[in-house]
């Protein structure tokens, strides 16, 4: 295979750099929400464009639950899968890599090259497993804040994400007003409800139920729980869809048969899908990972924390462009509209749309022309604005 | 405790009997769909209100998934809780056991009282664990033919169920137009669509992943996969469950505690209802009767049977009621409209109603009087008009 980079989209940012930033000594470890603290600590993250001399062009952007730091671009030129956000990053692209200087930050308790379960804790040489700290949204961003120190940026333009990403988007603008010039959360919300706790404690439960997690220290037995995680992705994986999405995409297909098997190997095609689903995850995401994020993913309550939503966006010096997306049931547009009223009652400056898509949750990570342009045509009036001040 | 009878309602059936009704010797056994055979048959029924001289007034009730026989009043006088549709069959409920007689038969693949995997294989000696033969929506209804032929009935008033149950309804009418007069399908479908494979497929998965799964072979090694099986329940739950009603029962309230706990403990009171509707269904429900029903569920497609919806109506001579409800995803209304457009295509009789409620899939097992107006007003038509002819 002669692949080249010029294969590439010609408005990909082309090859990004893996980078990580240290900080946390033991003299001076991350203090945790839970009490405990950490350190030190490792944080993952890429960068695109380039930082402009006034450092105020900077926008930050966050993954979800099974995300990385790898937003956009290729790590090598023979590297086809670009980053997951790719189609927003680029030249002349929503997040408009000439414009401005793009981040992409990892979370703590990921597997993903920060700092998690599966680390070396320093005090014992071996991996942390259940003896990591159990950490939240709040200690994410708090994280974050360290390397956006060591970046030397004051203020960001913009902080983003989807679905966990967007958490990390309102807790940045509530716990650092005068660092956050404006927020785009997208298909998220300010506190998970009881389906979103129950779905992600079934597979929680699910992988407790595999023998290979070893209550946690699978690291220390050579196994891995991969039946179970496997059947928590599936699970996660159907949250994030439709069933109009699916059935367009699988119907009732059988997959490579004409009649059903009768017996419990694989019939149809979504059975196929989801199992490789399952089968692929496994083999980049850490089981202990899932766990903490999940756990980070419930605790997360803007309402509990503040007293009450309003009081959450009280102080908030952010503008913000809310978005959701109609076949999104997993985080549907109520949530989204909660957190616009809280916003609203304060008087806090908020654009909404809810987006007609039929991809689910997942909708915030397929090209969509509307988001495209509502993005786009946000950061210019955000940077115009900035700039005037 | 010196509880009484009396203290149940007045217009319970009371005492009912488990019965059980056996046949198919190994010179006939049945014939299923997946072109084996399985014999001896038994099925688990039972049975409320008196059979008329005329035997015109017979209601097949049918369950689902984890459904059994037991479908209203108590088998001893100690019992405290009846049946799972106790308030639809009693003195004056909607099937009123003072004008009809009632059967409930679980169905084949069961562990309920029925053949199923966890039966003695007569060749064998031995559980037939994953020897058992796979079973089809249609093989529940052939066996249950054998039941309504034992118990001298020609034709049956009404069929009816809700879920699964639904499907075995509109099978039966289909099966033998001749033989039922009327049905009630509630919150079902004609065919079980991507995502409803989807998450019986993630159920299987879940129960795979449990060692104690022993590749279906558990009862041998005096096993059960508890934890598999117990995850597979809560993801289903879930999904009987809808955001709302999960919310305004729960909400992020804490199980007996004020503060999160930051660990994998029971945090929140939704996580402890999962855990523990997970915990009493494995001691209530095999494994192996979870993996062959769900299948069932899965191969359940009148479009394929029959070549199209419209054709697989063609020749039905029953009047039906078709019930769904607003709050219920995961069979939604779209899918009872599939089946009245299928019937209006045929000019057959169909009555249909979307009903408003916000308790999910499990509408159907909970008291509503609209619901139980309608089957009421229904049933008292259908018995007019059989009489009449």
């Amino acid at each position: 295979m002669t692949s080249t980079p010029t294969e590439w989209p010609r408005d990909s940012v082309g090859i990004v750099k893996e980078e990580s930033f240290t900080f946390g000594s033991p003299e001076s470890p991350l203090a945790l929400t839970c009490g405990r603290t950490l350190g030190p600590v490792t944080l993952a993250y890429e960068t695109c464009g380039e930082l402009s001399p006034e450092k105020d062009n900077a926008i930050l952007i966050l993954h979800a639950l099974s995300g990385d730091a790898h937003v956009a671009g290729y790590h090598t030129p023979e590297d086809r899968k670009p980053g997951w956000w790719d189609f927003m990053v680029g030249h002349g692209r929503p997040f408009d890599v000439d414009k401005y200087f793009v981040i992409c930050s990892n979370v703590i308790g990921g597997c993903k090259g920060s700092t998690g379960p599966s680390s070396i804790n320093p005090q014992t040489g071996k991996p942390y497993n259940l003896d990591f700290p159990m950490v939240t949204i709040a200690d994410m961003v708090n994280a974050q804040k360290h390397l956006i120190d060591h970046l030397g940026i004051r203020r960001l333009l913009c902080v983003t994400g989807g679905s966990m990403g967007g958490m990390q988007a309102l807790q940045w603008s509530i716990a650092c007003p005068e660092r956050v010039a404006s927020a785009i959360p997208i298909a998220t919300t300010c506190r998970q409800n009881a389906m979103q706790i129950g779905w992600d404690e079934v597979g929680r439960q699910a992988i407790y139920a595999d023998a290979d997690w070893c209550n946690g220290a699978y690291l220390l037995h050579n196994k891995r729980p991969v039946k179970g995680l496997a059947a928590a992705r599936m699970l996660a994986h159907i949250t994030y869809l439709s069933a109009e999405s699916m059935q367009r995409k699988f119907g009732r297909r059988l997959r490579e048969k004409e009649n059903y098997g009768y017996d419990f190997g694989l019939d149809f095609e979504v059975e196929s899908y989801l199992r490789h689903q399952g089968e692929i995850f496994v083999n980049r995401f850490d089981a202990n990972s899932y766990l903490y994020i999940t756990k980070a993913l419930d605790y997360f309550d803007l309402e509990r924390d503040h007293g009450s939503l309003r009081n959450a966006f009280e102080n908030v010096l952010t503008r913000y462009l809310v978005l959701s997306f109609t076949s999104d049931w997993l985080y549907p547009t109520a949530q989204s509209l909660e957190l616009v009223h809280a916003l609203q009652n304060n008087r806090k400056r908020v654009r909404f749309r809810e987006l007609e898509t039929w991809y689910g949750h997942d909708s915030f990570l397929l090209p969509n022309a509307e988001m495209m342009a509502l993005v786009s045509d946000f950061l210019a009036t955000v940077q115009q604005e900035v700039r005037k001040v």
